[in-house]
């Protein structure tokens, strides 16, 4: 953790009481007494400092002001087929401590009927681990998320509200060009990216040419069939570091 | 899983009896019936297929063809600082399916004795997890791991043994260049990288100095900091892309 996020609602002039995992923090991780300042942030909303007023055994009190504007938003969005509940698991932090401005969470004709039903798509639990991620990397912005259990309806319709003038990457393995190669000759003036990851099986024949049809271009990783969580990272880390140069 | 991994001692005159989750793989996701072919390799040995020749509740037996080098070994290595074990046990399986050629996990000032206990740093652990990644991605090479309890004599010693003629990149945050730029100007005629990876709190003074002094360049990943499984991921992902090039 290296941000303590706070919700909007928990601040009171200035005046934040903690008393779960983040006091725990403050008190045992960061042995941060009376008079020490600690980073802290407003999901959402501004980063700043928080000094420590008392500690408690169960309880921590910081006086915050915030003073710094959060990173900007990610460029890039993910239009992601639901994957098993384990990686989706391990997803979230990671997306959030990447940086991703929308994750679009879709039905695929190899995603399974019973991976709709996992906690890890229910707002408190999925909004806890993106809250995780954003601490790990000193962010405040939380990705928006949404769940499209319709895949053609999202493709050929939503698709042009929720992510609007962005540079559409289809990410299939075969020896397509990478993902530098392609920003390079597709970027034109859009600086936003949407990336597009299927089930482990990879997208069916209808899936692939519909998102061809509506834009996508194939990029490819390398040779090496990976997995959900590897593949979103390494596109990540790779789309991002193209958007910098 | 996208190939069936055997130790060479598993198989006799080209047939191979299995009983456990990969006879389950063939039986249940596969759905691999009498006379069907299956992707088969022999851990750091050659690739080929497997046609079931029995499908019982408890077995499945394949009679096997070998006729396909695995892919070339990687031409990265990673120098890690032994992570927190639930990171660490996440990574195995990543960094075999991502390819990499060898994985020395050291000692440093802000790695905790305790990390050292994991069972996850037990050959028969980490051996499993890498063999999950080389079956997701296709490869049979096992990665060639050791364990460093002093940073010091491995940098200034066995580094030289163990990692010869290779550019020697350090992850750092801060405005150092990217991957892509630093091995334009460092890589000269060697084809080989290896690339240093702190604890969580970072190198301290000393160690960054050491590893400086003994040709590792910093290089940048953006300002956000990563946990170490999702930092080493995107690392791998650049460098592996920067080579490809």
């Amino acid at each position: 953790v290296n941000l303590i996020l706070l919700e909007p609602d928990e601040i009171r002039a200035d005046r934040v009481t903690l008393r779960d995992a983040r006091a725990a923090h403050v008190r045992t991780v960061l042995r941060a007494d009376r008079g020490r300042a600690v980073r802290v942030g407003v999901i959402d909303g501004p980063l700043g400092s928080g000094v420590v007023a008392t500690v408690d055994d169960d309880q921590v009190t910081l006086d915050c002001a915030f003073d710094a504007a959060p990173p900007p938003r990610s460029p890039v969005s993910l239009l992601l087929a639901v994957p098993r509940p384990k990686v989706l698991r391990r997803l979230w932090a990671q997306l959030a401590a990447l940086g991703v401005d929308r994750v679009m969470l879709t039905n695929a004709w190899r995603v399974e009927r019973p991976y709709f039903d996992t906690h890890f798509l229910a707002p408190e639990v999925y909004r806890a681990l993106l809250i995780e991620g954003l601490q790990q990397a000193r962010d405040s912005r939380l990705p928006v998320v949404t769940v499209h259990r319709q895949f053609k309806v999202l493709v050929e319709g939503e698709l042009d509200v929720l992510a609007s003038q962005t540079v559409r990457l289809l990410a299939d393995p075969g020896p397509q060009p990478g993902v530098r190669e392609a920003l390079a000759s597709h970027r034109a003036n859009s600086p936003r990216v949407l990336i597009a990851v299927g089930p482990e099986g990879g997208w069916n024949d209808f899936e692939r040419g519909l998102l061809r049809s509506h834009g996508f271009v194939p990029v490819s990783l390398g040779p090496r069939p990976l997995r959900t969580d590897t593949a979103c990272v390494a596109l990540l880390a790779l789309v991002h570091d193209a958007l910098r140069a």
